[in-house]
């Protein structure tokens, strides 16, 4: 059996792209309509997608772009999706910059119990400056931020290792509810994080969450490496993809650990047409959602807020130093690359910024192709869908595109009634403590 | 019309009882079992009980009682019954000492527009002084506490505020989101949190969502009648819940506000049988499920788990000074009360305290009655049924003394498939804001 291509889906607003909701097939409210959230989430599920991905963000101002102006806060949308969804995995974003390891560790637990162990948590450092003004305290540094993240996963991981698998006997009869050996305290005394435990609930059905990781840096690499069992990335070229993908897998390789245990997923927004016009005329639609003042805003967004509009659009993309160095690293880091080897104007800059296509607008099997380059490149073990439209693009790509990758044998359509991990063909999480004196000896495939 | 008695339903384990999970008719893993909580809403739901309530601690060790070592997380619990129930409220615990005001505010914002207006916050100032082991801090005493949850309310109200009810307006043809003059930043500066907002997230159906409050030393109740929307407090007795909720009330009206903006529900426990008899074997079959040694332990969890083994069990019950009062103070200064004005010895406060009766073990008839009079003599606006067990509890109330209730005009088992503020008789929550150069003219009934 050749390995499958799993795909997650980004549900954020109507869609991907900035003015989404503006599409004629989006509901304008799209991202706080529950039942969007909910119709899509089991659309995926039917097509055999493995996980639902929740971005997130905090810290907004009135020049942010319209679905982050008003959007559920990803636990609280996960759960509410865990009892209307049976297989599909949930996964969302909680920074590590701001928030608690005690409550996280929680919140994921007990979503995960709630959904059988369906759910990820894309553990992010957070990018903008500004949430720092929501949060009471001051914004730490790119580097302070993953020193920060690594060890509040160290937490993290240790909490939800304090009860063995079986540690609840609950034994009606004797009145013994749990096994007092099978309790760890984590008793965590670090740098950041002084953290007693134990966590107030038990091991997981995957023992413990997935863990996205989505800082591309060297430091989010090195975080990955250590800690993820998937990153998310943005999807930028081939050569580009596989670099990226080789580094983390080799980063997790110099910590012990196997190249497969950490699965790489490039995000992309496939648009999709029967031919290629056809998807050419779907992408214009979309592009002409925004005007060229919103594209510059846009592109601000990850140059901590830069303004844009004083510059000359049609002159050459300007040279902004170490602009952006501190929010979305990667991400600046390649839109300058990009400007300066293909000689874009501010213009084309803000414009493919805004409204992505990195080559996946296309035929059925143009796209299908593309996707399957990628995964035998070794740029990919599976993708997040950013559909810039989803009322359109979901639809379109599990109708077109599905069926070819199955047809080629790449995709299995039938999602496991089990945990995301097994979806994703990782291996059930061992407690650190497991086969410690025999203790745990739960043998999972 | 006569004003009607709201309830709750108290959703922890198995039931209130320590023990609870050891009862015959009780699923073992209740605290951690999806379906159990479930079908309690949904059964809760069909008779009326206006909402569900999920009580929470943040620090276990492994004295802590059974439900409390392994438990869901409430607001990822809350939000998953929030797509499974459809007229319920769902109201939870969220600690203002061990959380940040930004993520709270937006949490509940995010349930209430998924429960379309259904949720309730239990803000909480966390008694527990191991908690502070698990959040890398100091425990803030009693008095500090308050201080601090009484502007962590501040902030959370202002945030709720940060947009209009109408300030999205989604204009597809002008492009236009929203309204730049319906978006509010708070720039709060005070002494324990900056916070700049504005929130990412719109209003909500019932304008924000209800604020429970459950501290009920002075500082509690002048807590309360700044902001709360309702009081869960113990149910002790006719006298001490009249004069409890006299004092809540003349607070709110200190405030500026009406006597009837704040509805207190005293936490009540009934054991019903058809005969008296009968009641009092369903009592005792409950107060069997627990040794004396797991009362005492049981009593110590008030008081700073204060160990009570060497005291002798038959002598009077011991004089503990200021134990207690830097922890559950209101309920610890109540037990001490208590014992003294009986006389009971350690024996039987540790009992009494583990399986507590208040008056409500008895037949249909008397214990409906018994609810009537509390609610006619204003010790109470409504109740939180804490059952002992609810397997048994939650059916035989409704079956039997609610239709008794109804019959005598107290209660109506509809539920307006509206809001938890609705239901509650309490009006929506105009934002500050509102009427301000007429931005907003919404009213409501
Ligand atoms: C594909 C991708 C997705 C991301 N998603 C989020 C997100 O949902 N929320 C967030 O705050 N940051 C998100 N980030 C930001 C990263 O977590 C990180 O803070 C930022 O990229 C800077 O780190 P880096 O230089 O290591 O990439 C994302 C980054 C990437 C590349
Ligand atoms: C009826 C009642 C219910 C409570 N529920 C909780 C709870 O769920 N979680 C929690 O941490 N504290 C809870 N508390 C504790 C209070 O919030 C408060 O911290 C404690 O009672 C001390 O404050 P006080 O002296 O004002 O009562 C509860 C208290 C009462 C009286």
């Amino acid at each position: 059996m050749t390995r499958k291509i799993s795909f997650g889906i980004m549900l954020q607003g109507a869609g991907g792209h900035m003015n989404a909701w503006r599409h004629p097939k989006s509901p304008v409210d799209a991202s706080v309509n529950l039942d969007f959230f909910r119709t899509a989430a089991l659309k995926a599920e039917a097509a055999g997608i493995a996980f639902a991905f929740v971005a997130d963000g905090l810290y907004i101002n009135e020049k942010s772009i319209p679905h982050f102006l008003n959007r559920f806060e990803p636990l609280t949308i996960l759960a509410a999706l865990a009892t209307v969804t049976s297989r599909i995995g949930l996964a969302g974003t909680v920074s590590t910059s701001y928030s608690d390891p005690f409550t996280i560790a929680r919140q994921f637990a007990s979503l995960d119990l709630i959904s059988g162990g369906r759910c990820g948590w894309n553990a992010v450092t957070t990018p903008l400056e500004g949430t720092a003004k929501n949060y009471s305290r001051n914004h730490p540094e790119h580097a302070l931020r993953y020193e920060i993240a690594d060890e509040y996963l160290e937490v993290v991981k240790g909490l939800w290792d304090s009860w063995d698998d079986d540690a609840f006997t609950r034994d009606r009869e004797s009145g013994q509810f749990f096994d007092r050996e099978k309790l760890h305290t984590l008793g965590h005394k670090g740098r950041f994080f002084q953290v007693e435990g134990p966590l107030n609930i038990q091991r997981s059905p995957q023992g413990q969450p997935v863990i996205f990781q989505a800082g591309s840096s060297d430091a989010g690499i090195g975080l990955a490496g250590k800690h993820a069992d998937a990153v998310f990335t943005n999807g930028v070229s081939l050569e580009g993809n596989q670099t990226f993908s080789r580094r983390v897998k080799q980063s997790a390789v110099a910590q012990g650990r196997s190249a497969d245990d950490v699965k790489i997923f490039p995000g992309v927004g496939p648009i999709v047409g029967r031919t290629q016009a056809e998807a050419e005329e779907k992408y214009q639609v979309i592009r002409n959602l925004i005007s060229i003042d919103e594209a510059l805003a846009y592109l601000g967004r990850f140059f901590d807020q830069h303004d844009f509009s004083a510059y000359d659009l049609d002159a050459p993309f300007p040279d902004l130093g170490d602009i952006g160095r501190n929010s979305f690293r990667s991400t600046t880091d390649r839109i300058k690359q990009v400007a300066k080897e293909q000689g874009q104007t501010l213009r084309e800059a803000a414009l493919a910024a805004a409204t992505p296509r990195e080559g996946f607008v296309g035929t059925p099997d143009a796209v299908a192709s593309k996707l399957i380059e990628w995964f035998e490149n070794g740029a990919a073990d599976g993708f997040i869908l950013g559909f810039p439209v989803i009322a359109e693009g979901l639809d379109d790509f599990t109708r077109l595109v599905l069926p070819i990758l199955e047809e080629r044998g790449y995709f299995d359509p039938q999602l496991k009634a089990g945990t995301l991990r097994e979806n994703l063909g990782l291996p059930y999480r061992q407690s650190v403590y497991a086969g410690v004196d025999g203790e745990t000896e739960k043998a999972r495939a």
